[in-house]
């Protein structure tokens, strides 16, 4: 292992960087080292390698777990400013580690990073080595609060698990660290009498006061304007509070105010250090942005039409950014080349994890002339008497350059104006283009946009090169720094991985040639078929339904899906299969393949990008996967040693929010909401029993090993370890069902009890989020309350018997809990989120193909989204019916003539005209009709003909102020009892008729 | 720099060293990292290098100083078990460093390293390269307070100094870090920031508070047994305490207390580790030492009489151990030879640092052959009466070996036995020799001694190979696991650094012919004759008188002295000389060159060893000179912008002794002492003044940067510094007298009130150390107590005035003083104390040659030197005097006839014999004798006949008891009248006649 450290360092400095060495102090990551910390601020160059021994008390295992150490070892460099192919030069480094990347599966998976207490974020990724995380690779966009300029790139290297899969050992203790002497001889007994330190033997209270002290130097150093010894001081308060952390020492009012003030002291520190690197002058100078590239001046000729290729390459895409971004440059295209008079054919475009194509087929070789009239003068304005140019004219014809003597007459709406004709000559088809893919790049956006070191370009990861060519004519196109060229890059590891480009003509087979499959789709149906025969070769199948979304990430994860089969031993199918399933999903993006009976096999489809050395890239795959599954057994058998209540006692120390509690003072409210939701439906006396045993065990697996560690299996859990523990089955499945639904379209809850506290818990995050000025905004919802939302929906319309618990009682229930807290809830806030709630229905039941006006007439219903659900239903079968088309307009002929402030009661006596005696009696005999649609619209029948002739008949607006009151109660009667049903005035173009 | 820290990486992970990072917890030396201060103890082999930037909050200097940092670069290699090549290992290193070793004056400088507070010491060097020293290399022998077996080696260097060094650069900042980037840009402003830390803003309260949280968590943890933890607390505590001294808010009670508690759990964590690591079975194995060579059983046999040649080769001796080896090699060679039969000629011993060489003329080839006889039974018991042998005799003669026939009379102290003659056949002379040489080897013992990788041997430092020739005879010779062969070693740079030798003959110009001057008087010579020329050559010359012990220190630090004439700047020369010479005399070993006046020249005679390239060399010394004295000037400044008052306040925080205090209060002792030593004495009032303003600032330089550095320097910066800031020219002499004399025969006060404050010094050090149990043992005498009792009467003697200043005077004095802090002081141990100073007066009477009779006879007066040293001078003028003979012989038979408890007191009337009458009449005579010998010799000299005549006359023990005790009396008076004269009894050899 020594020699891949040194391997390292050699190849950084080689490559100009600096060496440092550890901070002698503890950190948890390379970064707190002032050499990255600090120095990516202000605008000085730095390039720098070093080691960091790197502590995690909270990882401490007494060296027993194979992958978990409190030290570890990260190698860490810092790229200021980004070098423009900084993945090519981690690449390098790989090789210098004596990794063959070619036959290895080297993979850049979106990870981004943030350190809210340092107040730093960054885009990147974490690069998979055969499956394997074996590096953080970040373009940190601000630190200490502030934007980063230049932006620099930071590689931090796990070394323990690169060395443990190029060694191919199971357990880091027999990593060969030097010669003769393995990792765990040389730092065993630390490992296990640190673990102990961390873990068991470490003073509480000492640490407590050392937090303090270290803690008030850093605000004396501050205030002294040292900004080095600070920083110090904050990393031993940051040491000292993760040991307080591991220890379990930490409540949550402690862990949200010692955040608060290390956060406030790193972004004090970074603050000064920027300021007295100012004062200093910048004794290391500044960065300069790459210049811009020329904007191009002349442009070929072509003719005859040509197809355009324009590519624009890009470090790896998040998945999701690949379609999207796709989508997003053919509307850019679209809508760009519709404002040009350039004619052209279809636009395509693909994309993959590097590049975005797109293809625009039978591009004119120039926009045609056009002509356009340019006003002037009014006529009668513009001759004098003798017919000469006044000054106005003359004026108006210097302006546009010609001779007074060509104004011609030109008529706007029947006004006359002297004015010319102007020809705007045609572009040449390279001219138009360069400009609008230009913009294109220049306009490229996505959900969260990073900088690099292009000044002026900001998208989702960088953008390094583009190819535009129309027909086999290149288009210069600039955008900041970038210029267009003929030239693309096909995979890292080919032998010649830049290839020129001589054509547009079949790019897509070009790419092909190259192993590139540009089409998502046809990358997507390759993944399915290659899957489909391996999981057929161990005698098993894959769930593509079930595993849609991750097909289509593992799609945009390839350029050139490479399937292959992995397996894993037996032993761990004991493990529920949803933590199997879970890691190999989420943490691999295997999909798992089961028997014809649904059980799971022990073998799994991984999708390798390009290709590779199978054999290996499959050991490495399994051994991941044997690390995790080791991992998870670890925690299985670590929690089915501990009591429910122990766990559960565990959730107190989990924060939830900083002002909402902790996690345990949620589950406690929940707890209590449900059970006060129960009070007003019918529940049987076993589900009450269910449900205060489940209240009180509420969200205890959060507690536990398992869902610390794979948060995704929060209920799933709750439901294994509670049936293990002999609670009945009902309970546990009330725990498995309160986390439902887990997603959109998700399963939701089974069962009563499980509702109502899936209920509970949604209200709670609904309503304390809210409270406290949480709510979601544009894209950003890091609770999931739009989710929260439409659970709350879907469990109320999967569970009719709930049809008492509508969403604002449901708030208001979650309301007071929050509130006994201390914490305010505004009526107006909880009318906001019921708003809220009820537009997430309001979008479901639009996205699911009813028509506007029908879902607009429930809506009023929607508090009880059952409720309305069934109205709905009912509404949609009688809309074509016409005698309820006539009800619904004699109603709606009511409400329009009906003042809004109307007495609703009259005097019957006061009425004497037939028609509105034959109304009254009508109304008499609709009156009972209930308030569910189809009772109201049989019994209601009766009111649409005297209605009419009513109107017919007689003014309403009687002279008589008594008859005129009588005849306006007795509609506004009618209006009222037809209003609870649904909303009449929006039934539109449903009816028929 | 980094290159360098990469280079000397692979050059020891080459060597099979693993590599470490650095602790990360502040430490102030790589010895402190777990990989070694653990590591080297128990029998696990270990071999590691790593990087340890090491924290000194002592040495923060805001990065203005060119050689100081707060932080420097250690790199530290640990080779367990000794490999038995350290040193050229070590060479290999700085070779892959880039330094050329065969231009550069490499050379192994003894350093010897403690640190008591870990319990830990070992022998070794600091390596110089030009002058500078680089490199600390230390043979660990103890840690934790035990022997450490297998011993290992430590080498440390010193990164910052290599690197200046080898770039040319004067300025720690200007060294090239890495490509285009120097120290000072990486690391200045982190420099700056954490000196202000150290010096100026750590909160000293908060300090104290860590300190203690760290002791009690190291407690705690050892009381877990886990000594990783424990020792990382015991380094935060080491921490916090430096920052606390650097901070100077450490009192002497809490440095006293601090370091006893560092100490006690330092060792508790050796001792725990240890017993873990026995527990754990030793993971790691055992070391094997080296095997035992074979002992030699054939001998070669040779003709005639041979030069015998044997060489001790070790790895570079002490300079005090290399001529006293020499000696005794020489002194057991010639026992062990007289021991046996074997004849031969002058035995001659030379020495250099690296060598030992005897030779021995004319050794014969073989011993000749001896006759032993062996005694049987008595002849009586040998026969029977039939003449036949009895059973004894049979017994005997079977024994032997022998025919009971064969057996012959012996006689024995006129006893008549039976035995027989037996021949011991003489061996051979290469037999006799390698027994002989192989002992000479295995006895070797020094000062302070040391173990290596052999498993026997024991020498102050290693030794490496022996050579043994008789003639040209190799002669085989066993010490542990060295044998003995014909190859001896010379400059490590040589082209061949092992040469073979063929014969004895002419060895010292064998070696002169691979550039070794073997003999020490002709290497001394050469020194001498070639700083002769230098100096000239510069207008100068050198002090070869003055710089006697410096020549000899530098004679045996070479084995081919090249002395080459450096310079420094004109500028230097405004520092005191003092602080100029004591840096090239005690740091670099540099002889000054004087002007003919005695000023002071800008140059320097260096000695290097063997050829190098003398440019660079010279270059090399100026600049470490120039940094010496750039620090000098530093202090210099400094110190002069301190006024005298804030450095004597500065030494109340430096610890003298744990139980004495501080520095501050010794000062305040003598101060006190002194001035009631001179109650006593006539003192002008001008003295008396000087003496109370001198006492009043007594040792305040010691709270100089100057002297805290240099502190040779105490006294003459004193002396200095009093002068520049106004005080009188007596006072500031005062202050410099009080520390002399600084060593045997060196200058005493020359001024009466210096010479108080001198004498309260020691005798304040002498009760106080005596007092407390510290007195010296064999050659152990850490607070120079001989010397303390030699300055004492070298003042006493040199000042009369001072005489009613007797040593039990004085020391009952400064024992008041230190009672006073409540420290025990038993009269038994002034006594103990007085007794060893009147030992330093006799052994130094002897040494200059007085008769040991005469230095016997004065010693009761030696309480007061001056008055014992005219009586001796008196008495040695006297002793050839036939009628002070007469005289002395009289008093001594005095002295003889009367029993020690007769009572003093007669009645002259019980007197009646003329013979007694006449006695008692010249007793009254001689009673008005003073006590001074020159007047008591005249007037007692009437004593001579009549005591002669009373002898001879009468009979003392008379019958009558009135008349017997008047007689007694009489006598009794005489004695005692003559006894405080001197001691008349020990007056023997010397008496004429």
């Amino acid at each position: 292992m020594q020699d891949a450290l040194i391997a390292l360092t050699k190849y950084w400095t080689d490559r100009g960087a600096m060496v440092v060495q550890p901070v002698n102090t503890e950190v948890g990551a390379g970064t707190l080292n002032p050499a990255t910390v600090l120095r990516i601020l202000g605008p000085e160059p730095w390039r720098v390698a070093y080691v960091e021994p790197s502590v995690r008390p909270d990882d401490a295992r007494y060296g027993e777990n194979p992958n978990r150490l409190q030290t570890h070892t990260q190698f860490q460099v810092i790229l200021k400013p980004d070098p423009g192919n900084p993945q090519e030069l981690y690449l390098g480094s790989l090789e210098a580690l004596g990794v063959d990347v070619a036959a290895h599966d080297v993979r850049f998976v979106e990870d981004n990073w943030a350190s809210p207490a340092l107040g730093m974020w960054g885009l990147g990724w974490e690069v998979w080595l055969d499956g394997l995380e074996i590096t953080q690779f970040t373009y940190f966009q601000q630190a200490g609060g502030a934007p980063l300029e230049p932006v620099s790139v930071e590689i931090t290297y796990g070394i323990e698990r690169i060395m443990m899969a190029l060694q191919g050992v199971d357990h880091f203790a027999n990593i060969a660290y030097a010669p003769g002497i393995s990792y765990g001889e040389a730092f065993g007994q630390a490992e296990y009498e640190m673990s102990r330190f961390y873990l068991d033997d470490a003073d509480v209270d000492s640490q407590r006061r050392l937090f303090e002290e270290y803690a008030a130097e850093a605000r004396r150093l501050l205030d002294a304007r040292l900004p080095v010894p600070a920083h110090v001081h904050v990393l031993k308060c940051s040491h000292a509070f993760n040991i307080l952390d591991s220890r379990g020492a930490v409540s949550t009012t402690e862990r949200a105010k010692a955040f608060a003030r290390m956060r406030g002291l790193a972004r004090e520190v970074a603050a000064l250090w920027a300021e007295r690197r100012t004062e200093l002058g910048h004794p290391l100078g500044a960065v300069e942005a790459p210049a811009a590239a020329a904007v191009p001046t002349e442009f070929a000729e072509v003719s005859g039409d040509n197809t355009l290729l324009f590519e624009i390459g890009a470090e790896e895409l998040p998945p999701h950014e690949v379609t999207r971004t796709a989508e997003a440059v053919r509307r850019a295209l679209t809508q760009k080349l519709a404002a040009t008079r350039l004619a052209h054919g279809d636009i395509t475009t693909y994309a993959t994890p590097r590049r975005v194509v797109a293809i625009v087929d039978s591009v004119s070789d120039r926009e045609p002339d056009a002509e356009r009239t340019v006003r002037g003068p009014r006529e009668s304005a513009a001759f004098d008497a003798d017919g000469n140019p006044t000054k106005a004219a003359a004026g108006f014809a210097r302006g546009q350059g010609v001779d007074p003597a060509t104004l011609r007459r030109v008529e706007v709406d029947g006004v006359n104006y002297v004015g010319i004709t102007k020809t705007d000559v045609g572009r040449g088809a390279v001219e138009v283009l360069s400009g609008i893919l230009g913009e294109v790049v220049s306009e490229l956006r996505s959900d969260k946009n990073m900088r690099w070191n292009d000044p002026k370009l900001s998208f989702t990861r960088p953008v390094r090169w583009l190819l535009a060519l129309l027909g086999d004519t290149p288009v210069p196109v600039a955008a900041s720094s970038l210029a267009a060229g003929t030239v693309t890059r096909v995979h890292r590891t080919a032998a010649q991985p830049e290839v020129a480009v001589a054509s547009a003509a079949d790019y897509p087979a070009f790419l092909a040639s190259h192993g590139i499959v540009v089409d998502q789709a046809e990358r997507r149906a390759r993944i399915i078929a290659a899957a489909r025969d391996l999981a057929a070769s161990a005698g098993g199948t894959v769930d593509f339904d079930g595993e849609s979304a991750l097909l289509d990430e593992i799609t945009n994860l390839v350029e050139e899906p490479n399937a292959l089969l992995g397996s894993f031993e037996r032993r761990y199918l004991d493990l529920p299969a949803e933590i199997l399933t879970t890691v190999m999903r989420k943490h691999q993006r295997y999909l798992p393949v089961r028997a014809a009976s649904g059980e799971l096999l022990p073998h799994f489809v991984a999708v390798a990008n390009g290709s590779c050395d199978h054999d290996k890239v499959r050991a490495g795959n399994e051994a991941v996967l044997r690390a995790r599954y080791e991992d998870a057994s670890f925690f299985w058998r670590a929690d089915l040693e501990t009591p429910l209540e122990k766990m559960k006692d565990g959730i107190a120390k989990l924060a939830f929010e900083e002002k909402l509690g902790s996690v345990a003072q949620r589950a406690d409210r929940i707890g209590v909401v449900a059970q006060e939701l129960a009070r007003g439906v019918e529940l049987s006396e076993k589900d009450t029993e269910t449900l205060s045993r489940a209240a009180a065990l509420a969200k205890f697996d959060l507690g536990s090993q398992m869902v610390i560690e794979l948060t995704s299996l929060a209920g799933t859990m709750a439901r294994e370890y509670a049936r293990r523990s002999g609670e009945t089955e009902a309970v546990a499945q009330a725990l498995f069902d309160m986390e439902l639904p887990r997603g959109g379209g998700g399963a939701v809850p089974s069962t009563v009890p499980g509702a109502l506290l899936a209920l509970a818990d949604r209200f709670d995050l609904l309503a304390g989020l809210f409270a406290i000025g949480a709510k979601p905004t544009g894209s950003s919802d890091p609770f999931g309350l739009r989710r929260a939302a439409a659970g709350v929906v879907a469990i109320l319309r999967a569970h009719p018997v709930l049809r008492p618990i509508t969403i604002p009682a449901g708030l208001a229930a979650a309301a007071d809990r929050i509130r006994a807290q201390g914490i305010e809830v505004f009526d107006a806030v909880l009318a906001d989120v019921a708003e809220f709630v009820v537009k997430r229905y309001e979008q479901h039941l639009l996205d699911a193909g009813n028509a506007h006006d029908l879902v607009a007439a429930v809506l009023p219903l929607a508090h009880a989204p059952a409720a309305a659900d069934e109205t709905l239903t009912e509404l949609s079968a009688r809309v074509t019916d016409p005698d309820f088309a006539a009800l619904a307009a004699a109603l709606q002929r009511v409400r329009r003539i009906v003042p809004a402030d109307t007495a609703v009661s009259y005097d019957p006596a006061a009425l004497v005209e037939p028609a509105e005696l034959a109304l009254h009696e009508a109304f008499v005999k609709a009156r009972s009709a209930g308030s569910d649609l189809a009772g109201f619209a049989e019994a209601a029948s009766v009111l649409t003909a005297p209605v009419n002739t009513f109107f017919d008949d007689i003014l309403v607006m009687a002279e008589d102020p008594a008859v005129r009151a009588a005849r306006l109660g007795l509609l506004a009667s009618i209006r009222d009892l037809a209003a609870p049903v649904l909303d009449w005035q929006s039934l539109t173009t449903s009816l028929e008729g």
